[in-house]
């Protein structure tokens, strides 16, 4: 960790990033995803979808990209499923939104799916998927992405990193979560290589003209996992998220970063809750969730020193432990944004 | 291509295997899933799943494995969802089954999931997908498989490397189909390369200790894609296959070879179908389908003349425009096998 890194309380943090929102006009029912879902991504680690996006979304409203008063429809098209139209507001009010609604259908109808367009840029899907596991429930969450996965065989991307995640309860600790995007590393990544003067290792990015490189200053494709098959998770991705809503799809999906702040990102995304006790008992699940859990952790490690076993989730896990108990790392640069965006 | 190998049409391949399933006792309406399913993936050319499991399918018969006579009993346990307990036939019937009944539920409830236990390898998951997509739904599909994926920081397997399936419905051609493993090569490809004395690139396998290896004679175990991710896809399919369906998971899976032919194999699978008018207009969607799979065929391509960017599911197509024009390529041992299985 840099010197330049302070630990900042949760509570504080909501509170700075409530004000900061407040200020340019975001409606309280608005505010309270977004600035939790930060703060909860934060105390995961996961810092590329913590708070540090805070200034930038900030940006979003002022310029126009991001309503901050949207009218919200969701529509109840069969007995299990449903659309929202998100109206262009922040992809996390949405995702809460829409979970919320694929939990009700599931809870109707053993599983519920709601498609949402006209969505933006949403955080870490696994907020959104934490949601359906505390209601006893499974929670599948998928998102496309600005286009960055340079295509097999070709010189340049087409798709996004677009992620997909699953989270299922378990009997004694925080959900099973796999939240993960087509590619071995991200532009967060690479960004803090560069800065630190390092090479990266061989096989995780291409430069502009689509050729494999190890220097982190020419970077701008990411490859992705398995080749072809991680290429084609996106493109199952962008089917769900982006065909299913109408919203643009492939190298058509609008730049996070690039485009200007006044152009609407357009964004699908799609949710899924899948009810356990429609096809197992709860408490059995959980029970087995738990022991496959442990069993994985307790393989053979090739060295227990430098890494065990892991399940997905359990660097987040530890991450949270120490977070909620010293406060978040939240760089001097980032909290010096937020005191700007507060008026300070 | 070797040249033992010969073109026999789908039509004859049908016949053999009929005869062989039915001479050692199954059931007619069992034996048309398993063959068409076969021949199916044959003219996929996808070798590994077709033809060529009739032999392992008719021994699984003979030593007890394969239950020839089943009761397979559904049971809807909710307007969207329902169970599928398999009765250890063939995992071809029961997947076909399954996903008759998703697509019922989906037809009353916009999405239908179905649970399938006490089931056995069911061949390739696309074959089944591909019947949502018949009825304008996508189609997902999920199996466990045998541990065969070294786990990260372990020297051995936990997870095997479970397949996922997508189909979508496109307008003016065979569905989109993403139908892959979370390794980035298959137990039939390094016997093959075994067989030809060649070796293999690095990253994909590692010997009996978990040392990566070139040397196919060696391989042991499969490196999952992007490390710890394709890790994390396998343990995500089988917390949809085994742990919801409550059958043996993670290195508790049954092994296809290894094991005796009297052990049943007590997998599970997941099957969901999605039906595309309760988020969009059909043909809206297949249109969009195609038009973004062409986007993606015309990208800049590096080589054209070596490779043209691909959509998944591109090779089996053209395969099957091949193989149902001059028949399916079969190995003369093969063959051979079947005509012994049909008593010649």
């Amino acid at each position: 960790m840099s010197d330049d890194v302070k630990h900042i309380s949760a509570d504080t943090l909501r509170q700075m990033g409530h004000e900061a929102l407040a200020r340019v006009g975001v409606r309280e029912d608005i505010i309270h995803p977004v600035v939790d879902g930060l703060v909860w991504t934060s105390l995961r680690g996961v810092d590329s979808h913590g708070i540090r996006l805070l200034p930038h979304y900030v940006e979003g409203v002022k310029g126009g990209r991001l309503n901050p008063d949207p009218k919200m429809v969701f529509e109840r098209t069969a007995a299990a499923t449903g659309t929202l139209d998100a109206d262009h507001t922040f992809g996390h009010a949405a995702g809460v939104e829409a979970m919320k609604h694929a939990i009700e259908l599931a809870r109707d109808s053993g599983i519920g799916a709601v498609s949402v367009r006209n969505s933006s840029h949403c955080g870490a899907l696994s907020y959104f998927a934490h949601a359906a596991a505390e209601q006893d429930m499974i929670g599948m969450a998928f998102t496309h992405a600005t286009a960055r996965v340079k295509s097999p065989g070709s010189s340049r991307a087409f798709f996004g990193n677009n992620p997909l995640c699953l989270v299922a309860p378990m009997r004694d600790e925080a959900p099973f979560c796999f939240d993960a995007a087509t590619t071995s590393t991200t532009f967060n990544a690479v960004k803090a290589a560069a800065a630190a003067g390092k090479t990266l290792p061989p096989g995780l990015v291409a430069d502009a003209d689509g050729n494999e490189t190890t220097d982190p200053n020419k970077a701008e494709q990411l490859l992705p996992i398995g080749d072809y098959k991680g290429f084609g998770l996106s493109m199952m991705v962008d089917i769900l998220c982006a065909v299913l809503s109408g919203m643009p799809n492939g190298n058509n999906v609008s730049k996070m970063f690039g485009d200007p702040m006044s152009k609407k990102r357009e964004l699908g995304q799609f949710y899924c809750a899948l009810r356990i006790d429609a096809f197992r008992d709860v408490e059995e699940f959980k029970a087995e969730m738990q022991e496959m859990a442990e069993r994985v952790r307790n393989e053979p490690a090739i060295d227990p020193e430098i890494r065990r076993v892991m399940v997905p989730g359990d660097p987040e896990k530890k991450a949270w432990a120490e977070f909620s108990e010293l406060g978040i790392n939240v760089p001097q640069h980032v909290m010096a944004e937020i005191r700007l965006l507060r008026g300070e």
